[in-house]
């Protein structure tokens, strides 16, 4: 789709705040495009910031809204949590998961005012861009989407970053952290991802030099004193983090605040994309990490050895969902229904030793239970008890 | 098998040196028993010691012997590093490892000499005792098993560690580190498996209070500054880390004085037993953490789209050979063979950085791939290069 | 168990009415034992026979009560169909679906009215001894299981089938069709399994020299004429076959009919058993053959890749939890929901042809499906048509 | 690609002699281009036709060449039936199979002649295409692909298969068996796939009336008498079927007319396609069923447990590569040389029956085996045999 295509109909514009999407919003009204741009707040930055955003546009005559995500944002989250729903076994896709919030919620609304261009400014060719296809389709069929990097057009305009910046500081308007020439940032309270002509480079190492972090410190300078927290999971459910009450926002929230203060999952990546190929990023999901931790010594604990095999299988493909984008199928549908029965009956309290980079469970107790237990030291240490169910 | 079918053949004693097997020596010996005890060296304590706990039974009339078996415990272990035969997707399962090569080495040569019974000392009812039947069922059919903690006649005589204590005590016989009569540990050059009724006991944490560790510092104890390697692989194998060259003693030797030192896997595991029942053992394999971090990333960039996923398939299944011990059956072996030929482009340098309990992949430098890389930076930031293969 | 621990305690026998089971039953008199036989209708036989069953039993001055199960049975045996849970991606289990029901069905009715011990005739050392003892210990916890054929007593009385026969005449008591000295069968409206010393010889074929099927003819002597018969589903559901109406023992007994007419599924298995061993016996599932060919040309046409991708996956599991008599367990609940959530879509009408030992689709008119056709005739046939979804 | 930038360049055409390939000649002769056709016997017409087809080009000046390629593709079904490598866990994917062989042989070849284009005449937008296009680029790197429904030149020129038929036919240019306006037939000695507007039609069932077989009598009009054969395996592969003798081509020759004499395997699939969609087909590979009966027959008494769990994902994953065009990749190569080493050990005689349609293992005489039998009769009949193996 190009712009030609786009100029005189109704569009929205999925406005991040960042480089890109900035970008997008000035060459749509270059071409005179009406555009709506709608700005979600997933935690990706303080509600000043994504305030300025709003008030910037509407200052140019742009319409403009602050649209609160933050408590779906969370949900989503913690469901990554509960399904351990991981990109190849391991790393938490919170990208992906943004942008499944983000279309789900905004494409309707969209839809229903009218518009019919739904318009954002993934990278071309990219992970992300197929994601808001795929979600669009979904959940906004009939909705079309305008990716400016796929147009040749937009890519002579702007052939790259440093023009996008250019354009940005002429027009005034305000960009959120995550935003240079050589250095792209995509946050949300889950977590946040960076990318750069450095982070690219194999070769080179992720440190202090390479890398400011959002939100976390670097483990070399976290704290030296370890700190415990207590997680509640009652009923499949984690209901509280360190007297963080059961609202999914601050439990995120506040699991994030403790893990970033302990450089809990700071990390480089080499991931393997969408299409087969690997490069390297950086990701930051201390929430995440720390609430998963103790989720694993549920699961450990909860789940007989078949519910568990269960368990893995559909983990696995939701994770695969999370990350190419078809966690709203069928299929994935099904998965979760699955594994929510399953955890039905996970009650515990565990205790986590968060210190320099690693989230540990040092302790749980475990008031509901499916897996059997068996010691041997009660037996005097040379046979195995019979097993014991909780 | 009870005592009494015992006495009047010959027999070969598996003489780990711990408390177990030392109570066994002398069950035999009270009831005349012709017993050899083969004491094999892999890497579970200092030569002096092993040499020590030869003589000690050899003064007391019994045969005994020192069998090095350094070098196939090493390899193995590279093994298991090379294939992430890892248990539940997750720890490194030394203790299976060492049993593996404590039979395939010792239960042939048993049967040379014209041993009909092996004994060893494995808690009744485990893991263990399953491992030690399986194997020398394989590895020297016709050699009966005599596993004491499953005759009642051995458990009357001692009915639990603290019986054993005593009566090593009484006889003057050393013992190795890892012998308690309320704790036990298991050790190899690949690393260490401890148990004790607290370590069993799910609410209370692991720290050093509940611990001493057999090789690692605790992190909190490992040195403030981070310290970088460097892992070599060549044609599908590690080949050096630091300096060590390509004996597989030297390697695994090296990595583990590394991981050690930096506090790398030492870690408490919930672990899902053979039967399917759980409990809490805790384990140290620096060794293998320090190399797997190592061999991570080098499967990330020299293992295209579907050459990791069967790798992923085929590892699991060696994970749950060495767990279950079939690690020499018709499956394993042909799924180490796919393996090794999926392996044999692989060749890399990875520079680790490890640091108070974390060994992270910081660079790698690939020399040949088989994973196309991707980059966005290198072309302005807003649109995909196309795949390059190194 | 012995006889001696199962002498003065109060019995329920499940009595199928065929040798083994007839045999228990006075080897328990003889014992003077307190027995109550609950024959259960599963369609294994005509309610006459079954009757005149409980009716011996009585005259004998033993307490038997006849029960109906063939709803539950019908009910179940839709569900493998539905599930395709079949026994290593290949046959229908019908034995040990017929377990669960016995099981579930009777065990806590032997519970409720006092009985402490569950009796059964099932072989030493088999499958359905382990589904027997894993379905009681699941639906009526505390209800001990006895077994004969591991009992020394028990085997010195009846040393084999043909001292059992020797018995029963002896006795007068009447026995079911599949009961032969060297023959056995058990059947149910799902089907049946027959075993015997010819059959289990790999190197003798199966033919009407070996065996005499109990429901189907061999499709040598089926009739010359192809039958066309009609199956509808409906929201998941098979609602119909040939003019049965919705009830499942209507639906499964004119399914076996048609499938038994046309000698569909008379086939030998050379089945891996629960411990792993393998061995010849031969099937008739008919009633599950015909509808199953119908419900794949359902499958195919109402699922997506990913939903099939799924499908096949939890199918897998519920084809092991019936042939391993974990059905009942949290994992199989867990996957059958999942499956039903997944089909709840499919709706269509499939043709079947019936002939010679074979059913096949001819023809499905889909009313709502998920799978996205494509043609490539409509288009000139030289380019493929886009999706169309249904 | 357009036959503009063709134009000029040496191509080689893959001629198979059909409807659309012969059309592709035409069409590059009407634009000028120096064209090679490659006539591949891989069995799937008489010689005297395929040289007929030679020869009808080299009439009107165009250089075409004769090559045998029946090993390779006789080589190719026997592995077909050795991994099982069938698609969706069902049919014979034949022509995925010629696919590889053609391109494999022929592709390098006009590398090596100068060519610097290869054309085919597949259908725009299929599975076909894309494995011509995967392969070439495999096995000739460097080596374009023009695919003539794809470019809106020739798609003007031949709207459909009509508008070619007219062209051909004006020509006087000989054609295959399985060309006409409205049906395609694609063939080889392991099968032939066809598809027309009415076999697209799920409602319509399949018959005589909808399809005329290449190689196979419908069920119905197969012989009344069952016929009896052997196959014999040894070490790992099939080597003889009703005195064929062990020449590939022999073996699949002899299995392929006695199936087509029985009607074996001639049947309708509703096939998952590489994008996903659904599309009714109809296949024959009687040859491959015939052997795959026997096959199946000695995997289960030749694999042990573990074994054939392993068999069963590496198989599965063959099938996805012979499908979806990656079997010469580092994955499938891998996957093979693992099933070689577990076949290896296989060695036995069965006797199939093939009737009406079907073709089953009656009995078998195993040589060699690792999957350990149990027997019940033996003992009695009221308990089972310790496993023997054979």
């Amino acid at each position: 789709m190009y712009v030609e295509n786009v100029a005189g109909r109704p569009v929205g514009v999925l406005q991040g705040g960042g480089l890109s999407s900035t970008a997008l919003g000035i060459w749509l009204a270059e071409h005179g495009v009406d555009a709506h741009h709608l700005v979600a707040d997933i935690g990706q930055a303080p509600a000043a910031e994504l305030e300025a955003t709003v008030s910037a546009w509407r200052a140019r005559g742009v319409p403009a809204t602050l649209v609160d995500l933050r408590t779906p944002m969370a949900e989503l989250a913690l469901d990554l949590v509960r399904y351990q729903a991981r990109h190849d076994g391991g790393y938490w896709n919170t990208t992906g998961a943004g942008r499944l919030v983000l279309v789900e919620h905004l494409a309707p609304r969209l839809l229903a005012e009218g518009r019919t261009v739904l318009a954002h400014g993934c990278v071309g060719g990219g992970n992300d861009q197929r994601r808001f296809a795929r979600y669009t389709a979904r959940f906004a069929p009939g909705l079309d989407v305008y990716a400016p990097w796929t147009d040749p057009g937009a890519l002579r305009r702007f052939p790259g970053r440093a023009a996008m910046l250019d354009a940005v500081q002429d027009a005034g308007l305000p960009l959120d952290e995550g935003s240079g020439a050589d250095w792209s940032t995509d946050a949300s309270l889950a977590g946040a991802s960076h990318e750069s002509a450095s982070l690219e480079d194999l070769a080179v190492p992720v440190d202090a030099r390479s890398l400011r972090p959002r939100w976390s410190r670097w483990p070399a300078g976290a704290p030296d004193e370890p700190q415990t927290v207590t997680v509640t999971v009652a009923a499949g459910r984690i209901t509280d983090i360190d007297g963080s009450g059961p609202d999914p926002v601050a439990i995120v929230g506040r699991a994030g605040e403790l893990g970033a203060r302990h450089g809990v999952w700071l990390r480089d990546v080499v991931e393997r994309r969408i299409i087969g190929t690997v490069c390297r990023g950086v990701y930051e999901a201390p929430a995440l990490e720390v609430l998963g931790a103790a989720w694993l010594r549920v699961l450990q604990t909860s789940l007989d050895q078949r519910s568990r095999a269960l368990y893995d299988q559909l983990s696995a493909t939701l994770g695969a969902a999370v990350y190419e984008a078809w966690y709203a199928e069928a299929a994935a549908r099904s998965a979760r229904d699955a594994l929510d029965a399953l955890l039905v009956r996970a009650s515990a309290t565990v205790t986590l030793t968060l210190h320099r980079g690693t989230a540990r469970a040092a302790a749980v107790d475990v008031t509901a239970s499916g897996a059997p237990q068996q010691t041997r030291f009660g037996t005097g240490g040379n046979r195995w008890r019979e097993p014991v169910a909780v």
